[in-house]
């Protein structure tokens, strides 16, 4: 892992806790109160991928930093090494706040986490961020619900157990009355949506894929079931981007309220070189 | 609608907007750093049920307030009047804060309103918050999704539209690898768990129920999904209340950090009478 600063120079062994703290999609603002106040608190902060650079600019010149995502030239930290790092400052008596994006409970392995910190009787907290769905969704102009469109939304992952496929009940996803949401889908999209096709979704469902959302650097992709694959070729769809499958997409022609370059408070700065 | 404080006195006509704000599930805490500054800064909040005294307490005395939420004793303002309310403020040239609990485009209206205004050529702005699912698991000490247990969360409602039973695909939900995430569910709760065990669904499935999450005044009803709608009533189980449904509450005996009546700086102050 990749280490900056000095050692933390405070801890006491009975205080010590893991805050497993989520850092929402991006836009800085986001964060909520509670993330900002534990990020100015922190002794230490443990963060991977797809944290941004704004995010990362929150957090105070003489807080330790961990970087323990997998980036180009660099060896990905293991699960368990992250695990055994958590646990190490803990025990330590730091107050350590594990920053994930989105949200730590939603594919974000947090509970792995909190589970081996329990059964080794340290503490920790969860601090629950927007997620990834929600926040991309808002800023393309889709509701994930409305009324007589969709009476409900299901998250799921293109990525499946061992980086595998997603085992899915594809048949089920097909006739749902719920918006989808995609999480990591980029790499999945053409499987994920020629498995809805084949059982049965229609291929002019309206289809969305949202790039970088909530930061100056987003950009929409709306299309449908059958095109999408294809027209993320072409507009050179890039992770981290969330795949939205529904009639609600339909709304992003008149809901699109965002302007990610217009420089207005909502956008955020740029990625992390890292994400 | 219940209206305090005296008319708001800046406006511009040319500058008026709604900003369409998710104020998380009640703990002041976890609404986030632009829902807090556009707070700050409002001419006018609107505000319904299910906003905690607590995120009230954020607004400055000021700023007007319009209570646009059912009470007892009171009239309930229909959306057409919400809608109607809101686009006048924004042609008044206001800065309009709409809050609403949660997240404003899941199971939120906020997509019903903000294409009202979009029709009528108001300016509005979407933030999301952080949804009553992912606050009330986490400070329940559930995860929404977890490795080889939950490969993806379902959102549904217990109300279906116009106040009648839901209508939802109970064979596809019975017999889905998702967490079941349950907004609104407590009136229905009955009818929910009764069309789940019929459809197929296991009767020892875990099911939780999480009252006035995130706040002082939680309380955790684990059960599953056969006894819940009866311990429900022997726990005189009240809205506001998140309900889960799925192998993932069983991390709820192991992850449960959350002491609501610590007075930890997690916990939130009472909800809104009217609430």
């Amino acid at each position: 892992m990749n280490k900056n600063n000095s050692e933390p120079t405070s801890g006491n062994s009975d205080s010590g806790c893991i805050y497993l703290v989520g850092a929402g999609p991006g836009d800085p603002e986001l964060l909520t109160l509670k993330a900002a106040r534990l990020l100015r608190d922190a002794d230490v902060v443990v963060y991977d991928r797809l944290i941004s650079a704004g995010i990362l600019a929150q957090v105070p010149a003489g807080v330790t930093r961990f970087y323990v995502g997998k980036a180009d030239g660099h060896h990905h930290v293991s699960q368990p090494e992250i695990n055994a790092l958590l646990l190490k400052l803990a025990q330590s008596g730091y107050q350590v706040v594990r920053l994930k994006g989105g949200d730590p409970f939603i594919f974000g392995r947090g509970s792995e986490e909190a589970s081996y910190l329990q059964r080794h009787g340290a503490r920790f907290e969860v601090v629950p961020g927007i997620t990834a769905a929600a926040a991309c969704a808002a800023y393309a102009g889709i509701p994930l619900t409305h009324r007589g469109v969709a009476n409900g939304v299901q998250f799921i992952s293109g990525r499946g157990r061992h980086n595998r496929e997603p085992e899915l009940d594809w048949q089920a996803l097909a006739h749902s009355a719920s918006t989808l949401a995609l999480y990591m889908g980029v790499d999945s999209l053409d499987q994920v949506c020629s498995k809805l096709l084949r059982a049965g979704m229609p291929g002019d469902t309206p289809a969305a894929a949202i790039e970088n959302g909530t930061t100056r650097q987003q950009r929409r992709l709306i299309s449908t079931l059958a095109q999408l694959p294809i027209q993320a070729v072409a507009f050179r769809l890039q992770s981290p981007a969330m795949v939205v499958i529904g009639e609600v997409v339909n709304f992003s022609q008149t809901l699109d309220w965002f302007r990610p370059d217009s420089g207005q408070p909502a956008a955020a700065s740029a990625r992390s070189m890292h994400g």
